[in-house]
Formats: structure tokens, sequence, C-alpha cells
């Protein structure tokens, strides 16, 4: 695919070609804020005199902030060239020139974006940015919201929180409207009404995040508001909390409500195991939906399970599913996901929040989209990149419906290629954020239809003081590189081809008797394999294989100096079992009884992310993919005959 | 006092005094970044090429960001000036010159300090960093732990995570011991032995952190690692969550025990009501402690609730204390909550993980230390300080106890003057960081006794991705400005020193009929007052007197220019009940009833954070305190003029 004539000026460059360009413009946003002092309040005169800057003592500060500055400069050369294409490792490259100086500008101002007064100019670059990612997945601006956070767990964590007091919402709605004592229909997930005061427990833990909130704007229409903020506090489960919560329903209802499960893709990072003990849902709450062999979760095991869960009057907090994992950037089919919670809702009566963790692949939302904000259809997709075989149709259905999902996160500090630390909390009802909001002392009373998020955004989110730098790094990038088929949308793409070209290469490559069994071409832009040879006959021997490649080509050694740097993975029973088969069958070394024996184990598979968009590029640009195979050749060699990891 | 002839070199500087020398280092990194890429494989050639930046394309793009970037440049000048002497609102300031290079220079390599393999360096330097006040607060760096985060509300949460934790691991403990058919004995708080398995639920709740983590390890002691990770696992409130959790305990012990309840100062950040609704602890068991007259939690008061929840058989999850608190940086007397809890282990077998809030003030543990390692006297600070009657004695026995409260949090971006984002986690005993610990696929096996928080720091923390960046920022400053009275030490003091001589100034002011009736002397360095005139009789008109004094003297009117910035705070009941007292005695325009009665509304409290150590700098220099009384007293009139805030 052409280049686009701009890509060569988005980033420093492997050889800091664009240096004078970098430099040009950080001292221009350096100056601009050295004006900005000088002419405020010029009559103040001077604090710091020149006579200071000419005294020892003076000096000596000069002198040790300069010596210990080039330490930290030596120090840091020992550090990851992710800048490189010799780097094909995690979810790491360049971060576009425009996220670096954005964050470098605002970072003198250093704003705080936890409340205006504090920011005044970047608390809207924030909200302008989320915007921005609202639109890209499809949410409408007007009645969706969004924000920045540290990153991505925190994202996710927000997003299970929210889920979590929507799911419990009807049921303080119900205690608030007896309380009052005012009587109110609610809708049923089968689209009927019911009188709320009706409803068995089972009912009111399944209502739809729209009906709910619906609900609860209701209940406000019939008492005043503190009346009803106070009765609704009183019966929801933050303010009471999970111990008398339980004792409460089981004695209000008669009904030891069984503790609500949270459904992920099996292949769903680590992170939210930490989130559901942090909430107090516990990890055994946390129940993982099998994938198929393209790593996607599986909607037919996703339908068994909710159906069991249904069965078993077991309420369903949240399904979460996942828009690009972080070990092979996979793409859930989103679109079969939300067909199985209409058809439960249907079916069953029983209904689930949908979150997508697009942490890592939300980005590649944007090549669905034009200039002229129309959409972009696969076939136009695969007409750009010559041919290509993506996306395919199913793919460009799964992205689409991220505008549907309940919740979404992205990471810009991901395929945003914008420096940490920046993630984002999208939410499609933005009237669920009141449902987190705490009011710190300093804001004054909030008024009804006020933009309370534009004054005050620590009401709505979990984080507090935050850096407005992050929030002009993200908002300068979006600008220069727009969320569409010109800016982000190109860079994705180079790197999908980028990716699928580096995946055929290895599944053709000739490295003796050396051979990689590949997985599946990916949804994105992670190639992973695991390497084999005849003489290994037995899944300890593969790993071992496999990691000492690994440890041959990362920096997990001191001192060491890889030509080129992967990363790896570890595949492990029960969230791989399936999804794993066709690669331990085209190994031939172990049964998938075997597998499950081997436990956390596992099976070892390295792993390369391309987030270089210059893989692809032509002559006289270096040829990083036949480079690497080479190194590749080299390290199983060494590794093969160290004969130990 | 006089000023380190190493200020004048801290700073940028109110009008950027040392432009020069900050452009001169940010060159310096930027060049040995540069310089860094050229020489990583130069036999790699060129990707971006020099016909390619000669492209019509390329100068379209070039023109766009640069475009874009004077746009943001020019919204940034709305920006709030923190720099100058002329604010005095937040706590904020500027930040140091080390800190903002050092965040500078790490930022161009991105390291992502989840993982030592995406940041060999930085990780590090996050440990050196955390080290350094752990240092400070008293801890042994060898035997306790510490990280950063993106700030105070992520660090209090995993302190009360990890309280929470180990309040539950003597259960889980007992459980597991069951399970494997072991016997092991405990200490007991009043220092007696008993065999686990005969404890009842009330004691299996109140075991000493010291005492639960030695038992935990005196299980791994007893059967293979494995099996007893899983039986203890089986059995915590992180894998069970708290709806079985609390049936299990009811069918084993017979018991149903009440919520555990969590104890903060009255003064505490609304951010711990986030926290606890977040942890599923539910905010009704967040129990506020009374406060004194000089806004510290009242021991007396905390030893009653102690009794009380002992009584009901209440188990005390953790009782948080502040060291300054962000309204009025008051510092709680931290020996004597400790003396508390050493009570309520003898007289009552009772005990709680006592945690230090202390992200405002905890830098302010520099000025006890001198630069040879030693401590300093409060006598010889305040001899360093010409006299001044700070601190007590009663104020370092306070600040010294820090060294004994469980966990501490310390946020390096208020006090520390760094650049956003950078909190502190600390934590007395490092083993307990493996009860929150979560392990990603791509770690391998963990070995017993391997450095793993080098390898793997999102294993044993709350976030994931997170800068190194602001690791290398922290770590640059306090090279520079060392954790003592060399370096922080000095800079608290000058900005105690200016907060006392606003204080003083302010409450002799003569500004007509108006009167500033003062709050105490800030413990460390915010002022707060309460502006009066005789013409107003009621506190509706006293707070509409002082809102309409901050909406003149805040940017919280767009457009606004104010001649100088402050804030304002709210005291509300039931927090600032007793507290708020003599000062509506000194207003004598309503009673402590009325008061009450006032809600939400409470009453305004002009807040003024002093953290400009430029404030007490001798002629030539400006000076802001004469100059903000004046405008206060103008801003004062034109508000009693308007009748309207």
């Amino acid at each position: 695919m052409p280049s686009s004539p701009s890509l060569p000026a988005w980033f420093l460059g492997p050889r800091a070609e664009n240096a004078d360009l970098l430099e040009k413009l950080i001292l221009e946003a350096l100056r601009d804020h050295v004006f900005w002092r000088r002419n405020f309040h010029p009559e103040d005169g001077f604090t710091i005199r020149e006579t200071d800057k000419r005294s020892e003592g003076y000096e000596r500060a000069v002198a040790k902030m300069t010596q210990e500055l080039m330490g930290l400069l030596a120090e840091l050369k020992q550090g990851v060239p992710f800048f490189s294409g010799r780097y094909k490792g995690h979810m790491s490259f360049e971060q576009t020139l425009a996220s670096q100086i954005g964050y470098f500008a605002a970072m003198l101002y250093n704003p705080n974006n936890v409340a205006l007064e504090g920011s005044p100019v970047t608390t809207r670059l924030e909200l302008e940015a989320a915007a921005g990612l609202q639109q890209m997945i499809g949410y409408d601006v007007a009645t969706s919201w969004g924000h920045l956070t540290s990153g991505g767990t925190v994202a996710n964590f927000e997003a299970l929180w929210i889920a979590r007091n929507i799911a419990y919402l009807p049921l303080a709605a119900a205690g608030a409207a007896q309380e009052l004592g005012v009587k109110l229909d609610v809708t049923l997930p089968d689209g009927s009404r019911a009188p709320l005061h009706e409803l068995p427990l089972w009912k009111l833990v399944n209502i739809t995040n729209g009906a709910a909130l619906d609900l609860w704007h209701a209940l406000f229409e019939t008492a005043p508001r503190a009346d009803v903020q106070k009765a609704l506090s009183e019966h929801s489960l933050a303010t009471v909390g999970y111990q008398d919560y339980a004792r409460r329903l089981s004695k209000a209802y008669g009904d030891a409500l069984p503790a609500g499960v949270v459904l992920v893709a099996a292949t769903a990072h680590y992170s939210w195991e930490k989130i559901v003990r942090a909430l107090g849902i516990g990890s055994n709450q946390l129940i993982y939906v099998p994938v198929d062999t393209h790593f996607r979760m599986d909607p037919a095991a996703l339908w068994r399970q909710v159906s069991a869960f249904s069965a078993r009057k077991t309420p369903v907090m949240a399904c979460i599913s996942v828009c690009g994992t972080t070990e092979e950037s996979a793409v859930d089919r989103l679109d079969a996901v939300l067909d199985v919670r209409a058809r439960a809702e249907r079916e069953l009566g029983v209904t689930f929040h949908v979150h997508s963790d697009a942490c890592y692949g939300g980005y590649a939302a944007s090549v669905l989209w034009k200039g002229d904000g129309s959409r972009r259809s696969a076939a136009e997709v695969r007409t750009s990149l010559l041919g290509l075989d993506w996306p395919g149709e199913d793919w460009v259905r799964g992205v689409e419906a991220l505008g549907r999902a309940d919740s979404v996160t992205i990471d810009p500090h991901k395929l945003g290629y914008i420096p940490y630390p920046a993630g984002a909390f999208l939410l499609k009802d933005r009237r669920a954020r009141e449902l987190v909001s705490t009011d710190p002392p300093y804001l004054s009373q909030v008024r009804e239809g006020e933009a309370t998020e534009e004054r005050f955004l620590g009401r709505y989110i979990f984080e507090g003081s935050k850096p407005g730098a992050a929030a002009a790094s993200v908002w300068l990038s979006h600008k220069v590189l727009p969320l569409d088929e010109r800016g982000y949308g190109h860079l994705v793409e180079r790197t999908v081809l980028g990716a699928r070209r580096l995946h055929g290469a290895l599944g053709a490559a000739s490295m003796g008797e050396f051979r990689a069994v590949m997985l599946p071409e990916p949804d994105i832009n992670i190639v992973c394999w695991v390497m084999h040879h005849p003489r290994l006959r037995t899944l300890a021997a593969v790993n071992g294989l496999n990691e000492g490649i690994y440890q041959r080509m990362s920096l997990s050694r001191a001192g060491a100096q890889p030509e080129y740097i992967i990363t790896r993975t570890r595949f492990q029973t029960p969230m791989y079992d399936g999804a794993v088969d066709p690669i331990l069958e085209a190994l031939g070394v172990c049964s998938a009884a075997e597998w499950k024996a081997a436990g956390a184990d596992g099976l070892v598979v390295l792993r390369s992310t391309v987030m270089d968009p210059f893989l692809v590029s032509p002559p006289p640009a270096p040829d990083h993919v036949t480079g690497f195979i080479g190194a590749l050749r080299r390290a199983a060699d060494a590794a093969l005959a160290s004969g130990t990891p």
C-alpha cells in the first residue's frame, strides 16, 4: 500500500530523522511558556535576580543538577529501543511527535484535570479528546460520555464499578420507592412493563441499563430531589456495602441471592482478576468464556453459560468482551455477543451490562471512517490494502458493534501512540455516571442540568488529581492524525499489513530443521508462533526451546544486546482449552490432556507486536522481516545447542 | 530565615528567570536521545529520507502540526499562573526544574514501569525514589516497600485494599490450616499465644498485622507451597467475594459478623468515600472520627469509638489518620492514634490497620532530617526558623510516628513539587504486598525469594502500564533536592514561614470594617480564614460575602483576571461539628445548632495554600503579602456592595 506523504512527519523516526522538527517545536513551546511568565504582571519585578545567579551556591546547585541529569541520561540509554524496527516485542513503539510536543507544552503549565479551577483549558481538551474516541466507536456524543484515565486498569475498573451500580440500581429504586410511598412501572427485558413493587428479586436484578436509568429518572419526578437522593442512597450497595446488603436482601425478599458473576473472554487481561478482587466481587465470580481457535469469545459458549446461570438464578453482572486481546490482538465478534444478550433478554428474561475492553484494539475502529465522516466498507479497506484479505465482513460488524456496547475502554497509550499515562473510559449512556459521583467539599452545590463535568471531573471518576498534559497530548495527536483513514486508520492499516507480511514470511521461512508453527493470522497486528524442531518430543522440551529463544531475543538478561527483540506469553489451562488444540496438533508432542496436566507451565508462545508502520516501507528502508528471520534462526540454534532455556 | 543559595536554581522562577538553564538542559536531554537513536545499529540505514521530507505532503503535515501547536499554545495561556506569587489557591506551584527535565528526558524513551522488560532503568529509579520516601518517614528500607502510583486516590485505595486483605488473612489461614490438617499457634493482640483452630471469629479478625503475616509464613512451612497457596486462596475474601464470604462465616462460625468499619479523621479527603464504595465496604461503614479545633483527629474520640465498636463486636478494618489535611494542612498526632491502638490491643483485645494519608503533608517529614542522616530536633528547626514557634514537640512526635504506621501515602505531585502524575504508596511490612499479587501470563513462574518486584511491578500494584517518566522525575528531583534540611526540608520550612507571615498579616490587617476571622495557625502551610463585616447578621450572609470574594479572586468565572487567586472550602456538618465552634463564636452570627441546620451549605472558608518558597524573600522581591491584603479588601468591598455572591 502506498504510504501517506504525512507518515514521515508523524514520528521522530528510527534514526531521529525529524530531530530538527522536534527540537524546533519543543523550543517554541518552551519559549512561548517562558514569555507567558514574563508577561504576567511585569510590574511585579524579579524574585530571582541576576546576582543570585552569580553566587557560588547557585553555581554549585546548577552543577549538581547538570551532573545528575548527565547520570540519568547515561542510564536511560540502557532503555528499550522501542523506536527501532528491531524492536518487535510488547505493544510499544515511539509516540507521535504531536503527542510528545503536546505533552511537553502542557506539562510546563502542569494543569490538574481533576477540576476546571486547576485546568481551565485542558479539562476541555480532555472532554474533546474523549469525544473523538466516542465518535470513532460509533457512540452518539450528545448522549454518551468519556474521560481519560491513568490507564486501562483504572478504566476497566470504572467500567465494572459502574456496571455493578447499574445492576443493583432497580433494587435501590424499589427500596426507595417503597420508602417514599410512590408507585412506578419498569420495563422488563422482554419489553413488557410491570409495577416495580411487585417484582421479585430475580427480576429486579435483570433490568436493562436503559430501563434502569429511565426508572431512576422517573423516581426523581415523584418527590423532591434531596429526598429521592437520600432514599436511593440508603438502599444502594455503594452505601450499604456488600455484607449488610446481602443480609437485607435475604430479609426483604426471603431470597439469598447467589453472588453475581462477571463473564469474561478467556483471553482477557490479567487485570480483570485484580479488579473483581478489589471490588469485593471475588475471583470465584470471574467466569471465563471459552474462545475459539482465533482467540475470539465463542458466542455459543457464552449462550450456554448465560443459560446455565439463568437456570441457577445467578445474576450476571456484566460480560466483558475484548477488542484486541493483549496477547494475540484478537477481536471478539461483539455483534454476536450482543445477539446472545438480546436472545437472553427475549427467551430467558435475563440481561447484563456488555463492556468491551478495547484497550489495545480500540483505535483500529479508525480504519472504518472516511475523512468526510462517512463509513468505509470492508471492501474499501481491502482495496486500499492492495487486495489483502483484511478486514473480513465479520471483523467490520464486530468493530462497528462497539457503538452498541454499554461501555468501552481504549488506551491512547497503546495503539494511539501517545506517551504514558493515557487510558480512556467511554460510557454509552452518560446518565450512568451519576451512579458513582462523589462530591468534594469545595464543589458548590450542584444545580440540576448544570454541566458539572466541565467544572469538576473528579466528581464522576475514580481518580483525583491527574495530568492535564496527558489530555493535551491526546488532543493534539488526534488533531494531527485524525481518527479516520487519513490518520490513525492509515497507521493501523500499515501495521496490519506489516504483521501479515511477517506472519507469512515466518510461516514460509526456511530455517534448517526449525519450523515456526504459526498461530492464525491476527485480527490486528500481533504475530504469535511456536518454534519447533524435530528433535523435541515433549511439551517441556518445546517450551524450553522457545524460552531459550526468548531469553536470547529480549532484554530480560542484564547486559543483553539482542539483534532483534521479541517477547513471549504463556497459554494456560483452562483459559486456552480448545483454542490451543490446533497448535498442539501441529506441534505433535502432546495431547490436549497432557497440556492440561502441564497446568500453569502451559505453552510458551513467541510474540511480536507490529506497531511499526515503517515495517512495510520499501527499500532503501531496512528490511526488518528478513533480518528478523535470520536472527531468530541464530537464536534458535543457540538455544537448542545449549539445551537449557 | 536565610534562603539557601541553591533555592534560586531549583525552579524556573516566577519571571522564568532560569529560562536559559531550562532550555539548555532540555536541549541536552533531547539531543542526547536523538544521538542514541543515531547510534543504534547505524548500519540499518534510514527509514525516513531527506527526499521524503521535501515532499509537498510532508510540508503540509508539518504545517498542520505547527498550526495546531500554535493553537494549543495560545489556549494554554488561559491556564492558571501557578508559578506566580499572585497564585495563593490550591496545592499547586511550579515544579522543580529537576523534575521537569527528568520527566522530559525519560518521556522521550517512554518506558513502561509495569515490568522491567519495558523499563530496565526506570523501574529501578521508581524503587529508589520510593525508598527515599520510606527512609524519610522512618521506615526500614530493608523490610518495607513502596512504589509510585498515578496519585493519592489510587495509593489510598491500595492501602485499604491491602488492609482488608490483612484483616481477613487469619480467617483464611484458619480455613486453610483446617483443610491442610495442620495445627498452628498465633499471637493475640495482648501478646499471648493461642491455637488458631480454637479461636472464635471475633478473635480471628483481631490479629495484628505482624502476627497475621507471621502466621501466614508459618503456614507455608507446613505443606508444599502450591498446596498452601491453593488452600489460602479458597478461603480468602479476594477469591470468594463478599456475598459468599459472609454466608460461609455465618455457617462456619454461627456468627453473622457485622460489616467491618473504617475509621477516618473527619477532615479526610472526599476520595475515601469513593474508595469504600468501590471496595464494596459501603460508605455506611466509613465512620468519621471527630477532630479538635486544630482539625486533628481527637484521640479521646477515637478511643470512644473503638470501645463502642468493640462492645458491639464490629471489626475495625482500618483507621485512617491524616498528615496534612487538604483543606487546612492539619497534622494528626499520629503517636496518640497509635497509643489508642496499643491500648485497644491491651485492654480490649482489639486491633486494626493504621494508615496515614500523608498525600499532602508527607514531604514535611524532610525537615526532621540533617544532611548526615541524623535527626533534627524541634528546637533545631525552630532555630533555623529564627525562633518561630514551629514545629512543636508534639508535631515532631506525630510526624516521627509515620515510621510506625502500617502504611503511608505521599503525593510527590503535591508538596514534592513534581509534575502530575506522581503518588506513592508505602507499606511498612513488605510481606503484605503478596496479599494483593496477581500474576500475568507472561511472567515466568516466580521462584521463592526472587526479587520479583524488580521484574514485574504490575504483580503487586493496582495499576498496570505506568509512566517510567514519572519515576525519573521524582528520582532526579530527590537527587537535586535531598529529603532533608538541605533540600525539601528547606522548601517546606520557607513555606511554613510564609504561611505564618500571611496568617499574622491577615489577622492584624486593617481593612476598614472588614475583619478576617482566622482559623488557627496551620500545622504546615495552608492559611484559612472567614471574612466578616458588622453589617452581616446571618450565616448565609457571611457565606454570601465569602463566596462573593472567592468569585472575584479565582478563575472560576470565564475571562476573570483577578489580581490574586485564592480558593475556598466548605466546612460541613457532621464532619466539622465541634471543630468549627471557635470560628462560629468569633463570627457571632449563628449558634452551633443553627450551623448544623445549614447542612451541606455549611460554612464557606477562604483558603490559601502557601507552596511558594519565595513569599518570604526580602525586597526587592515583590511583597505579595501586602499586595494580597489590598486585593482582598477590594474584593470584599465589591462583594459586599453587589450584595450577591
